[in-house]
Protein backbone atom coordinates (compact mmCIF):
# COMPACT_ATOMS: atom_id res chain seq x y z
CA UNK A 1 0.00 0.00 0.00
CA UNK A 2 1.45 3.37 -1.01
CA UNK A 3 -0.77 5.69 1.81
CA UNK A 4 -3.28 4.42 4.93
CA UNK A 5 -4.87 5.57 7.50
CA UNK A 6 -3.75 4.65 10.89
CA UNK A 7 -7.17 2.72 11.15
CA UNK A 8 -6.43 0.98 7.98
CA UNK A 9 -3.23 -0.48 9.60
CA UNK A 10 -5.00 -1.84 12.50
CA UNK A 11 -7.52 -3.86 10.34
CA UNK A 12 -6.97 -7.31 9.74
CA UNK A 13 -8.24 -6.89 5.87
CA UNK A 14 -6.11 -4.37 5.18
CA UNK A 15 -3.05 -5.84 6.93
CA UNK A 16 -3.45 -9.31 4.82
CA UNK A 17 -4.07 -7.25 1.83
CA UNK A 18 -0.52 -5.25 2.49
CA UNK A 19 0.68 -8.88 2.28
CA UNK A 20 -0.50 -10.06 -1.15
CA UNK A 21 -2.63 -6.86 -1.68
CA UNK A 22 -2.21 -7.40 -5.73
CA UNK A 23 -3.70 -9.95 -8.19
CA UNK A 24 -0.48 -10.81 -9.36
CA UNK A 25 0.60 -11.95 -6.29
CA UNK A 26 -2.69 -13.88 -5.60
CA UNK A 27 -2.27 -15.99 -8.27
CA UNK A 28 1.20 -16.84 -7.92
CA UNK A 29 0.16 -17.90 -4.20
CA UNK A 30 -2.76 -19.93 -6.00
CA UNK A 31 -0.63 -21.51 -7.88
CA UNK A 32 2.24 -22.26 -5.57
CA UNK A 33 -0.17 -23.67 -3.05
CA UNK A 34 -1.21 -26.28 -5.87
CA UNK A 35 2.41 -27.29 -6.66
CA UNK A 36 4.27 -24.87 -8.48
CA UNK A 37 7.93 -24.30 -7.15
CA UNK A 38 9.83 -23.09 -9.50
CA UNK A 39 10.38 -19.61 -11.49
CA UNK A 40 9.57 -21.56 -14.87
CA UNK A 41 6.93 -22.98 -13.63
CA UNK A 42 5.19 -19.95 -12.63
CA UNK A 43 6.25 -18.00 -15.48
CA UNK A 44 4.47 -20.36 -17.96
CA UNK A 45 1.24 -20.97 -15.54
CA UNK A 46 1.19 -17.01 -15.69
CA UNK A 47 1.94 -15.27 -17.90
CA UNK A 48 3.50 -12.22 -16.61
CA UNK A 49 6.62 -10.39 -17.74
CA UNK A 50 9.92 -11.83 -15.77
CA UNK A 51 10.59 -8.66 -13.80
CA UNK A 52 7.29 -8.21 -12.77
CA UNK A 53 7.33 -12.08 -11.37
CA UNK A 54 10.59 -11.67 -9.98
CA UNK A 55 9.29 -8.58 -8.04
CA UNK A 56 6.30 -10.21 -6.70
CA UNK A 57 7.87 -13.30 -5.83
CA UNK A 58 10.68 -11.43 -3.25
CA UNK A 59 7.49 -9.43 -2.19
CA UNK A 60 6.19 -12.76 -0.99
CA UNK A 61 8.86 -14.03 0.01
CA UNK A 62 9.49 -10.64 2.24
CA UNK A 63 6.20 -11.31 3.59
CA UNK A 64 6.87 -14.56 4.80
CA UNK A 65 4.25 -16.49 2.89
CA UNK A 66 6.89 -18.10 0.55
CA UNK A 67 10.59 -19.62 1.13
CA UNK A 68 13.40 -19.59 -0.72
CA UNK A 69 15.07 -23.42 -1.21
CA UNK A 70 18.28 -24.10 -3.42
CA UNK A 71 17.71 -27.09 -5.52
CA UNK A 72 20.47 -27.38 -7.49
CA UNK A 73 23.90 -25.76 -6.47
CA UNK A 74 25.41 -25.15 -9.62
CA UNK A 75 24.10 -23.07 -11.35
CA UNK A 76 22.37 -21.98 -7.80
CA UNK A 77 18.88 -22.22 -8.40
CA UNK A 78 15.92 -21.59 -6.06
CA UNK A 79 12.73 -22.48 -5.90
CA UNK A 80 9.69 -21.10 -3.76
CA UNK A 81 7.98 -22.87 -1.25
CA UNK A 82 4.61 -21.84 0.96
CA UNK A 83 5.50 -21.35 4.67
CA UNK A 84 2.64 -22.14 7.15
CA UNK A 85 1.32 -18.45 6.66
CA UNK A 86 1.69 -19.08 3.15
CA UNK A 87 -0.36 -22.90 3.01
CA UNK A 88 -2.77 -21.16 5.72
CA UNK A 89 -3.95 -18.26 2.64
CA UNK A 90 -5.75 -21.54 0.99
CA UNK A 91 -8.83 -20.43 3.29
CA UNK A 92 -8.86 -16.65 1.44
CA UNK A 93 -8.36 -18.58 -2.07
CA UNK A 94 -10.73 -21.21 -1.41
CA UNK A 95 -13.31 -17.99 -0.61
CA UNK A 96 -12.19 -17.05 -4.19
CA UNK A 97 -13.27 -20.08 -5.68
CA UNK A 98 -16.51 -20.41 -4.23
CA UNK A 99 -17.50 -16.61 -4.81
CA UNK A 100 -16.56 -16.85 -8.47
CA UNK A 101 -17.95 -20.32 -9.13
CA UNK A 102 -21.26 -18.61 -7.63
CA UNK A 103 -21.17 -15.34 -10.00
CA UNK A 104 -18.92 -16.02 -12.55
CA UNK A 105 -19.20 -19.20 -13.71
CA UNK A 106 -22.52 -19.47 -15.97
CA UNK A 107 -21.74 -22.20 -18.04
CA UNK A 108 -20.92 -23.95 -14.73
CA UNK A 109 -18.00 -24.41 -12.63
CA UNK A 110 -14.30 -25.46 -14.07
CA UNK A 111 -12.80 -25.33 -10.12
CA UNK A 112 -14.19 -27.27 -7.42
CA UNK A 113 -13.00 -27.84 -4.07
CA UNK A 114 -12.89 -30.86 -3.02
CA UNK A 115 -11.75 -33.16 -0.13
CA UNK A 116 -8.12 -34.42 -1.63
CA UNK A 117 -8.61 -38.06 -0.71
CA UNK A 118 -12.36 -39.18 -1.20
CA UNK A 119 -12.47 -35.99 -4.19
CA UNK A 120 -16.58 -35.47 -2.43
CA UNK A 121 -17.03 -31.60 -2.93
CA UNK A 122 -17.03 -29.28 -0.02
CA UNK A 123 -17.76 -25.48 0.85
CA UNK A 124 -17.01 -23.28 3.92
CA UNK A 125 -19.56 -22.38 6.16
CA UNK A 126 -19.61 -20.13 9.41
CA UNK A 127 -20.30 -21.36 12.68
CA UNK A 128 -20.07 -20.51 15.97
CA UNK A 129 -16.82 -21.52 17.51
CA UNK A 130 -18.49 -22.33 21.15
CA UNK A 131 -21.69 -24.52 19.80
CA UNK A 132 -20.37 -25.18 16.53
CA UNK A 133 -23.77 -24.27 15.15
CA UNK A 134 -23.92 -22.84 11.66
CA UNK A 135 -24.51 -19.30 11.05
CA UNK A 136 -25.87 -18.37 7.65
CA UNK A 137 -22.97 -15.50 6.01
CA UNK A 138 -25.45 -12.89 6.00
CA UNK A 139 -25.91 -13.10 9.56
CA UNK A 140 -22.22 -12.25 10.31
CA UNK A 141 -20.64 -9.33 10.59
CA UNK A 142 -17.24 -8.02 12.24
CA UNK A 143 -17.37 -5.89 15.51
CA UNK A 144 -14.06 -4.57 17.93
CA UNK A 145 -11.98 -7.06 19.43
CA UNK A 146 -10.15 -7.25 22.46
CA UNK A 147 -6.64 -5.18 21.37
CA UNK A 148 -9.01 -2.63 19.13
CA UNK A 149 -7.89 0.89 19.98
CA UNK A 150 -10.42 3.76 20.71
CA UNK A 151 -11.13 4.82 17.14
CA UNK A 152 -11.36 1.44 16.02
CA UNK A 153 -14.02 0.68 18.54
CA UNK A 154 -15.64 4.41 17.56
CA UNK A 155 -15.40 3.42 13.70
CA UNK A 156 -16.75 0.16 14.33
CA UNK A 157 -19.06 1.15 16.10
CA UNK A 158 -20.49 4.64 14.50
CA UNK A 159 -21.66 2.54 11.61
CA UNK A 160 -24.89 0.51 11.77
CA UNK A 161 -24.04 -3.22 10.82
CA UNK B 1 -6.19 -7.46 -15.54
CA UNK B 2 -4.10 -6.38 -18.44
CA UNK B 3 -2.77 -9.85 -19.30
CA UNK B 4 -3.89 -13.08 -19.03
CA UNK B 5 -4.13 -16.89 -20.41
CA UNK B 6 -7.04 -18.47 -21.48
CA UNK B 7 -6.69 -20.70 -18.55
CA UNK B 8 -7.19 -18.20 -16.16
CA UNK B 9 -9.92 -16.50 -17.93
CA UNK B 10 -11.76 -20.27 -16.79
CA UNK B 11 -10.37 -20.23 -13.44
CA UNK B 12 -12.80 -18.75 -10.90
CA UNK B 13 -10.17 -16.89 -9.07
CA UNK B 14 -9.32 -15.01 -11.84
CA UNK B 15 -12.62 -14.28 -12.85
CA UNK B 16 -13.11 -12.58 -9.41
CA UNK B 17 -9.80 -11.11 -9.46
CA UNK B 18 -11.17 -9.30 -12.67
CA UNK B 19 -14.11 -8.24 -10.71
CA UNK B 20 -12.42 -6.57 -7.39
CA UNK B 21 -8.46 -7.36 -8.30
CA UNK B 22 -7.06 -4.71 -6.75
CA UNK B 23 -7.10 -3.95 -2.97
CA UNK B 24 -8.59 -0.12 -3.01
CA UNK B 25 -11.77 -2.47 -4.31
CA UNK B 26 -11.03 -5.19 -1.72
CA UNK B 27 -11.29 -2.11 0.82
CA UNK B 28 -14.00 -0.40 -0.82
CA UNK B 29 -16.63 -3.47 -0.65
CA UNK B 30 -14.88 -3.66 2.96
CA UNK B 31 -16.79 -0.50 3.81
CA UNK B 32 -19.22 -0.76 1.43
CA UNK B 33 -20.61 -4.62 3.44
CA UNK B 34 -20.14 -2.46 6.92
CA UNK B 35 -22.41 0.17 5.78
CA UNK B 36 -20.70 3.18 3.82
CA UNK B 37 -22.68 4.69 1.30
CA UNK B 38 -21.49 7.95 -0.28
CA UNK B 39 -18.63 9.45 -1.71
CA UNK B 40 -17.13 10.90 1.17
CA UNK B 41 -17.55 8.28 3.53
CA UNK B 42 -15.50 6.41 1.26
CA UNK B 43 -13.10 9.26 0.79
CA UNK B 44 -12.52 9.71 4.53
CA UNK B 45 -12.18 6.10 5.54
CA UNK B 46 -9.88 5.34 3.11
CA UNK B 47 -7.79 8.19 2.55
CA UNK B 48 -7.54 7.91 -0.92
CA UNK B 49 -7.77 9.88 -4.19
CA UNK B 50 -11.00 11.19 -5.47
CA UNK B 51 -9.60 10.50 -9.18
CA UNK B 52 -9.00 6.96 -7.83
CA UNK B 53 -11.64 6.65 -5.73
CA UNK B 54 -14.25 7.68 -8.58
CA UNK B 55 -12.46 5.33 -10.84
CA UNK B 56 -13.17 2.02 -8.26
CA UNK B 57 -16.80 2.94 -7.90
CA UNK B 58 -16.98 3.08 -11.49
CA UNK B 59 -15.33 -0.38 -12.36
CA UNK B 60 -16.90 -2.27 -8.88
CA UNK B 61 -20.53 -0.88 -10.41
CA UNK B 62 -19.75 -1.93 -13.59
CA UNK B 63 -18.62 -5.28 -12.49
CA UNK B 64 -22.25 -5.28 -10.66
CA UNK B 65 -20.77 -5.39 -7.05
CA UNK B 66 -21.91 -2.08 -6.66
CA UNK B 67 -25.39 -0.36 -8.00
CA UNK B 68 -25.65 3.56 -7.64
CA UNK B 69 -28.57 5.12 -6.42
CA UNK B 70 -29.81 8.85 -6.67
CA UNK B 71 -30.41 9.84 -2.71
CA UNK B 72 -30.35 13.67 -3.81
CA UNK B 73 -32.38 14.92 -6.87
CA UNK B 74 -30.93 18.57 -7.18
CA UNK B 75 -27.77 18.57 -6.93
CA UNK B 76 -28.15 15.12 -8.30
CA UNK B 77 -26.16 12.91 -5.87
CA UNK B 78 -25.48 8.91 -6.01
CA UNK B 79 -24.75 6.54 -3.01
CA UNK B 80 -23.53 2.78 -3.63
CA UNK B 81 -25.37 0.02 -2.22
CA UNK B 82 -24.09 -3.69 -2.84
CA UNK B 83 -26.26 -5.81 -4.93
CA UNK B 84 -26.43 -9.53 -3.98
CA UNK B 85 -23.21 -10.43 -5.27
CA UNK B 86 -21.64 -7.69 -3.62
CA UNK B 87 -23.12 -8.80 -0.28
CA UNK B 88 -21.82 -12.39 -1.29
CA UNK B 89 -18.20 -10.65 -1.57
CA UNK B 90 -18.46 -10.76 2.31
CA UNK B 91 -17.47 -14.69 2.39
CA UNK B 92 -13.58 -13.60 0.54
CA UNK B 93 -13.84 -10.54 2.93
CA UNK B 94 -14.29 -12.73 6.23
CA UNK B 95 -11.55 -14.85 5.16
CA UNK B 96 -9.22 -12.00 4.96
CA UNK B 97 -9.91 -11.05 8.45
CA UNK B 98 -9.47 -14.48 10.06
CA UNK B 99 -6.15 -14.84 7.93
CA UNK B 100 -5.13 -11.21 9.04
CA UNK B 101 -6.15 -12.16 12.53
CA UNK B 102 -4.13 -15.23 12.58
CA UNK B 103 -0.83 -13.96 11.29
CA UNK B 104 -0.71 -10.06 11.76
CA UNK B 105 -2.29 -9.58 14.86
CA UNK B 106 0.51 -9.96 17.63
CA UNK B 107 -0.98 -7.92 19.62
CA UNK B 108 -4.45 -9.58 19.58
CA UNK B 109 -8.08 -9.02 17.53
CA UNK B 110 -8.61 -5.63 17.34
CA UNK B 111 -11.86 -6.81 14.84
CA UNK B 112 -13.41 -9.78 15.31
CA UNK B 113 -16.03 -11.88 13.42
CA UNK B 114 -19.54 -12.49 15.25
CA UNK B 115 -22.99 -13.34 14.97
CA UNK B 116 -24.82 -10.00 14.40
CA UNK B 117 -27.94 -10.39 16.71
CA UNK B 118 -26.00 -12.30 19.45
CA UNK B 119 -22.26 -11.15 19.21
CA UNK B 120 -21.09 -14.10 19.83
CA UNK B 121 -17.45 -15.55 17.94
CA UNK B 122 -17.80 -17.20 14.54
CA UNK B 123 -15.50 -18.74 11.88
CA UNK B 124 -15.22 -20.57 8.73
CA UNK B 125 -14.97 -23.53 8.33
CA UNK B 126 -15.08 -26.27 5.69
CA UNK B 127 -17.70 -28.95 5.60
CA UNK B 128 -18.79 -32.02 3.16
CA UNK B 129 -21.31 -30.42 0.95
CA UNK B 130 -23.34 -33.64 1.33
CA UNK B 131 -22.87 -35.12 4.83
CA UNK B 132 -22.20 -32.15 6.61
CA UNK B 133 -18.77 -33.40 7.96
CA UNK B 134 -16.09 -30.81 8.93
CA UNK B 135 -12.59 -31.52 6.69
CA UNK B 136 -9.98 -30.04 7.74
CA UNK B 137 -8.60 -26.78 5.60
CA UNK B 138 -5.43 -28.67 4.81
CA UNK B 139 -7.27 -31.57 3.32
CA UNK B 140 -8.91 -29.28 0.78
CA UNK B 141 -8.03 -28.88 -2.81
CA UNK B 142 -9.67 -27.97 -6.09
CA UNK B 143 -10.11 -30.39 -9.06
CA UNK B 144 -11.57 -30.05 -12.63
CA UNK B 145 -15.68 -29.33 -12.21
CA UNK B 146 -18.02 -30.46 -14.55
CA UNK B 147 -17.52 -27.34 -17.22
CA UNK B 148 -13.60 -27.81 -17.41
CA UNK B 149 -12.29 -27.09 -20.38
CA UNK B 150 -9.80 -30.40 -21.80
CA UNK B 151 -6.71 -27.41 -21.08
CA UNK B 152 -8.05 -26.90 -17.37
CA UNK B 153 -8.16 -30.56 -17.04
CA UNK B 154 -4.45 -30.88 -17.61
CA UNK B 155 -3.81 -27.98 -16.16
CA UNK B 156 -5.17 -29.65 -12.50
CA UNK B 157 -4.47 -33.40 -13.28
CA UNK B 158 -0.66 -32.48 -14.28
CA UNK B 159 0.42 -31.21 -10.93
CA UNK B 160 0.57 -32.97 -7.76
CA UNK B 161 -2.52 -31.68 -5.37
Amino acid sequence: MQRKSLLDAECPIARGLERVGEWWSILIMRDALHGLRRFDEFSRSLDIAPNMLTRRLNSLVEAGLLERQAYSQRPLRYEYVPTAKGEDFRGVLMAFVAWGNRHFAPEGESVQIVERKSGRPVQAVMVEIASGDRVPLADCTVQAGPAASASMRQRLGAIAN
